[in-house]
């Protein structure tokens, strides 16, 4: 992708999604559009109003897996370039020289006040919870309001001057992470690196039982391991799925693009998301027999047999 | 279930989780706790401290479908009793006599305040937002504070009083449902209706393409389909997963029974989450030969084929 | 394929085999030359001592399945060009003249009386058994021996003159035959008919349970039927298996040759024994996900997306 | 199996088949009948008329493996007992005292003749053929006709005395081999023995790609590997299949048996013909989750479930 001029991401600014944007090489000169919700951020990519999105798309506390999801799925004219996974963690902050016993009220997103519960029952027991709108302007409002110290981003300090980090990585679960993902538009997917992913949201033709086995015998047959399925009601009547699937590889290797054409012929719709890097870098193993050079050896046996041409 | 003497649900009081409690008969004299998060309503059953749970699994608002799934894949010695849908919607709220026009400030949890954009930029474009903790709180502190409206649930005309309703169904999908569970301690399920699903996590022998497709023919040899499946990973190691699913049918149905026997003998683990009636009452079809009757008959024939007794 | 100028079957001529050469069009200026068994037959196409065989493939009376398939399987360099059915009766023949009641002993190949023993035991009980080298013989021979009789084919008169047929369709199976293939060298394979046939032996890679089904998944994946499978063991030791196959369509069509491509991937080895048109010239319905259109679409669908063509 | 007192076979006394006789234990005062041909064998079975046969199944110089595997799938009431290997090899035989240069015409069944076919070339060539009815008789004749020595089996000697054997183990495959099946009437199978064998014929409820496929993963998903399978056609009407196979294992065991329910539950019909122990005496290697303590474990399991006992 071209250096993009516009990104989209769901604000405000200095929320987990945009430390995100932080890991996506060549943005310093990119403006960054704050949206209010996952679906607006793509439609302003897939209309044209912006070159990218950032989105959270698992694990996430500011949105759920199934609206990124189902949003991906319906929008036209978009394609992942990148995932990135970012820790999510909470801090405890403050103005300056405010101590622990000063705090009284506390401001945060009723999202990240949950989170923390542990921690705050344990060591600030009886305090009030100010709602506040995302975990940035819970801090940014510090200074005006009621609230003496306030859950925020680890990376508030970033945006906020003037405070101190009373106490940090206070969530209840250490290793929580969001998976994000880079939105741009339909073009060609970048090259396969060896550690790839490829996204996609297909139909089930029917809906009887077997018809689901059927669609993935198209990734069994071709020694494409899933890393992750997902049912979504269609919702135009009971009963109707479609599938989001990650599927290791890239549109690139042979064994990839020709599960694609199965599902291509099994499926009334098959929509292809992208095909892009694993954010943890892990390599395919690829048996011999669902390499490149095998797909290639058994299309020269068969055109070899086609044209009569002596073989064994 | 005999009748519950407290269950616990994710507050605060008048949610759209307390409405689906109210689809639960024989809750009459039954005390109803809110608390945090979905994983403490579970553990308060599975401890012994609450008799049942309503949990928000699907759609919701008020918590993504995973920690949900999650909580109930770690939680041991809880069952699914009953599921429950419940129409998610919004309705704007103020003191009796406030008219649109008075509104400067808007109260609203966050996730209320996205949902209903929509009308909010064209109805009352411009209006500030105060953050609150619930759908309910909004409402109960308009008397208090500095917010002329708030966002609430349809129902919040129960819990608090002296309101006007200036709009409702004023969420951006007029359709949403949240989708519930009423899970309860491990037992007996309930007799089969006809109707019926069941819940279960299960965990992958191994991570090669292929072996999910191995755990789904369990299902579809046996004519069971599935209306959700999930991957999860279990989080030990990479690239393990557990299936959260839902298939058709009841445990004392044969074809599900099997396919459990089946599943067990797969898997390294399989968690019975449940059989319980579907919200929507829909009648499972069964060909004849997954019916119970067929299994019958195949048991009698390859009784009498060991037995030696005459047959065809 | 040319005029062919040798053809090899086997002999005695005048015996079913030769009946099934009748059915090819163009060999009237063709040697055919007898041969004692069905592998000399094709090892003389093979090392181009012949042009093309004629060799009994199923329910033959002249030869078993299987020894004719490991044939066809053992012999490289050779290729089926059509198949061939012919009814397979027998008559009773004797010198003209010769009434039943004259009748004391009946020259017979072994295999033909043992074929007519219904017919014999209610017409002709009690009378003694010369046995013959073949249908041919033990008519041409009548002349000359202690037999008044002898059990021959239908077309007998055309190889031996002064025959009077005393009666025939006298086999106990009425509607017997005998499917026959003729064999040619290796070469492009004719032009698709519609109602074509592919035969094939494939090895499995190893003898786990489900490799089998792995296999027919490459089939079944690409709505290709089988008319016909038959496990033969390999013999290089216990346990391993080749599968003998015949799959509706042709290697032109672009369903078979997916399967072909997909199963030279799985396969340590699989011979293409040819693609050739139906004896029942039965054509072959294809659903139209399974079409050539079908993989063509495919194909630009997955071309476009690797371009970066706009597609939804 | 009691003793048997009237056993029927493929005659002549003194073939091969005869052979396979002398492996079942028990069979020294029971009457032995030969008869014409397999289906003859079998319905005296069925018919009462004798309590048990044996006929020849796989790579049979006697008879096709189809047409024994058809009289076996349309014989009701029938079970195979055991399975017997016989080496076959062909001696050249002659009254005592004759020389290799005294032969002119060799006596001898046409299916002897044409396997010896090599050796006669290089030892004995242009000598006559003279057609016999079976290996024995061409044996039995030698004194009072026209040839000199007689191809016959390796133990003609136990039914023909004063003969010399002037050359052994001269067919063209030293290895050659017939399986032979020892069929009783229908009746309670022997003990398992962990070395066993189950045959079936099994049609498909309908000729669909993939149907096929149904059939096998009944086998597959109880880890139930196939040593044997063949397709037949049903002759009802085209393109209708029986199968014939045979799977590794007992139906005592339960993998077997509960294959077997799957089966029936599918198949409009099958057709148990037996669990005998193979004649290779090979142990089956059972994989831990399709063992008997598998099945049974996952069945504790289930009923717990369904009991509300306390369980994981």
């Amino acid at each position: 992708m071209l250096q993009p001029r516009v990104v989209t991401f769901l604000g405000p600014r200095g929320t987990f999604t945009e430390a995100a944007l932080e890991q996506v090489p060549g943005l310093e000169l990119t403006e960054r559009v704050p949206v209010a919700n996952v679906a607006e951020a793509l439609t302003a990519v897939s209309e044209g109003r912006s070159d990218a999105a950032m989105i959270a798309i698992e694990n996430s506390i500011e949105g759920g897996v199934t609206a990124a999801q189902d949003a991906l799925a319906a929008t036209p004219g978009i394609r992942i370039i990148s995932e990135h996974v970012v820790s999510v963690n909470f801090s405890l902050v403050a103005p300056a020289g405010t101590r622990l016993d000063d705090i009284r009220v506390i401001a945060a997103h009723p999202v990240a006040w949950a989170q923390c519960s542990g921690w705050l029952q344990r060591e600030l027991p009886g305090r009030a919870h100010l709602p506040a709108a995302s975990n940035v302007t819970a801090a940014a409002d510090l200074g005006s309001g009621t609230a003496q110290a306030a859950l925020s981003t680890p990376t508030i300090g970033q945006w906020v001057d003037g405070l101190d980090v009373l106490a940090d990585r206070i969530g209840d679960n250490a290793d929580a992470v969001t998976r994000f993902l880079f939105v741009g538009r339909a073009g060609a997917p970048g090259e396969p690196t060896g550690a790839d992913k490829t996204s996609l949201v297909v139909e089930l033709p029917s809906d009887e039982p077997g018809v689901l086995l059927d669609m993935l015998e198209q990734f069994a047959t071709r020694g494409v391991n899933l890393s992750l399925i997902q049912s979504r009601p269609i919702g135009d009547r009971l009963g109707r799925y479609r599938f989001v699937m990650d599927a290791d590889g890239h549109i690139r290797d042979e064994r990839v693009a020709d599960a694609l054409l199965g599902l291509k012929r099994f499926s009334p719709s098959v929509t292809f998301l992208g095909s892009y890097p694993r954010a943890d870098g892990q390599r395919i193993h690829v048996e011999r027999r669902y390499s490149d050079r095998s797909f290639e050896d058994a299309r020269d046996w068969v055109r070899g047999l086609i044209a009569g041409e002596p073989t064994s």
